[in-house]
């Protein structure tokens, strides 16, 4: 049935409420919410009209994508694609105007620093184009917060799992891997301590297969909370609020890097 | 001059090489280089085709831009955007169906979470973005490694920058702004050492305008390195190698962060 929709914008409420931010001239303008926007700045594309259409995709036949993705684009660009290829086929613009392939850059937490592990910072693209930011128009009073909220879910989901999770229908690596927990969405982190606790070393066909694995469980997730959100369904439910937990921004185990010795940060007078 | 080619490819030999890599169908073709490409997964999108005509910008005009929609929009699409908004006017597509605004969620090293400093990410999703990623087909035998380079370059110049650098003609914020080392490309670390060494909170004016102006210089010296590359001057600079430095996707600096207790990454049998 929706199919037959191809080229119009999603049938939901949400969707045919979104404002037109996007294309805005500059200047501050009446949108068609009635809302005043001041949008001295805005140079938007074309593409900046949110929500994109979403269809409801099987996290399974996902998985399988970014795991076999990996191999060819590495982390980040396997999360991307994993999702946007089925996107292009089902929907086609705006995804097929996306260049997934340019995030092959992710990999390593960014060209192999270990900073953010490229499937979180790839979830993350995908949740913000599909939703968009957080500084769009209001729908109906209320802030589209989605795309931030799904983020930090993953972060947080991805910080406590036992990774890798999904395990592919027929693995490049046959023997069982061991899973570790990250505590942290970072790269070296998450990629150091399943290292440690397996004994293989980066360039192991064991740990790239762990690091497909990886992708593939995250978007595996993804889908799952992007089909909850499509259906009306989606609750946040990331609890870490560095801001106002630590007074920076971070991550919630300041220790594990820091030791004893975790700087304090100026805090605002109260 | 350049202006009379806007709906062409760019002249320049390097653009006139590129394969169509980003188009092709799934299997094993052959491309107009005559070279055999294996892209079984390949799932290119209409835009995946590199490099992006770029047109030569103006560094500081760059830099004012994204330090104006630094408050608008946070570091990292603030830098996309001073880039993108320019390029959009310069060149049109495909930059004008780039969904800059749905990176507002580099914001804080993504989410407020500290990692990646969201200018570094945006300017890593510039580079590679314009340039296309590593794995591209080669062009006259040579992998494309501009982008990746760039992003290098990028991360540990301003893991030594003295930041904020850029100084925007009226500036918000009109005190003096102390200057600190980051010594690494993370948000919580860059921002952390300067909110000790100015004693400002993370809510003050001077610590927005901080920010604002550590995109704007990102952007400006992002710029120089996109002209010299346009002009075929460009030469990597970034010295670091993690992998083989220290068998782990990692930064230069593990001590800083680990204090005495670093852990060793299991290593290849020799």
């Amino acid at each position: 049935m929706e199919k037959s929709e191809k080229t119009c914008h999603s049938p939901s409420r949400r969707q045919m409420m979104i404002g037109t931010a996007g294309v805005l001239a500059a200047g501050t303008v009446l949108t068609q919410l009635g809302g005043l926007l001041n949008s001295a700045h805005a140079v938007g594309g074309s593409t900046e009209k949110w929500p994109w259409r979403y269809e409801k995709l099987d996290p399974a036949k996902t998985a399988e994508i970014a795991y076999e993705e990996w191999y060819r684009v590495f982390c980040g660009a396997a999360v991307i694609n994993s999702i946007f290829s089925q996107l292009r086929e089902k929907v086609g613009e705006p995804y097929t105007s996306f260049p997934s392939d340019s995030f092959v850059f992710l990999e390593g937490g960014m060209v192999g620093w270990g900073m953010t592990c490229g499937s979180n910072a790839g979830a993350a693209i995908v949740a913000n184009t599909i939703i968009g930011p957080r500084i769009q128009p209001e729908i109906a009073g209320k802030k589209v917060t989605e795309g931030h909220e799904i983020t930090e879910d993953i972060f947080q989901w991805y910080s406590e799992a036992s990774m890798p999770i999904f395990v592919p229908k027929t693995p490049k690596v046959t023997t069982e891997l061991v899973k570790t927990k990250a505590e942290s969405p970072l790269c070296h982190v998450s990629v150091g301590k399943w290292m440690k606790a397996s004994g293989f070393p980066i360039g192991s066909p064991e740990r790239k297969d762990r690091c497909a694995r990886v992708a593939a469980s995250v978007a595996y997730h993804l889908v799952e909370l992007l089909n909850d959100w499509k259906d009306g369904k989606y609750k946040p439910t990331a609890t870490h609020k560095p801001v106002k937990e630590f007074g920076i921004t971070a991550q919630m185990n300041c220790m594990e890097c820091h030791g004893d010795n975790v700087p304090s940060a100026p805090m605002a007078k109260k």
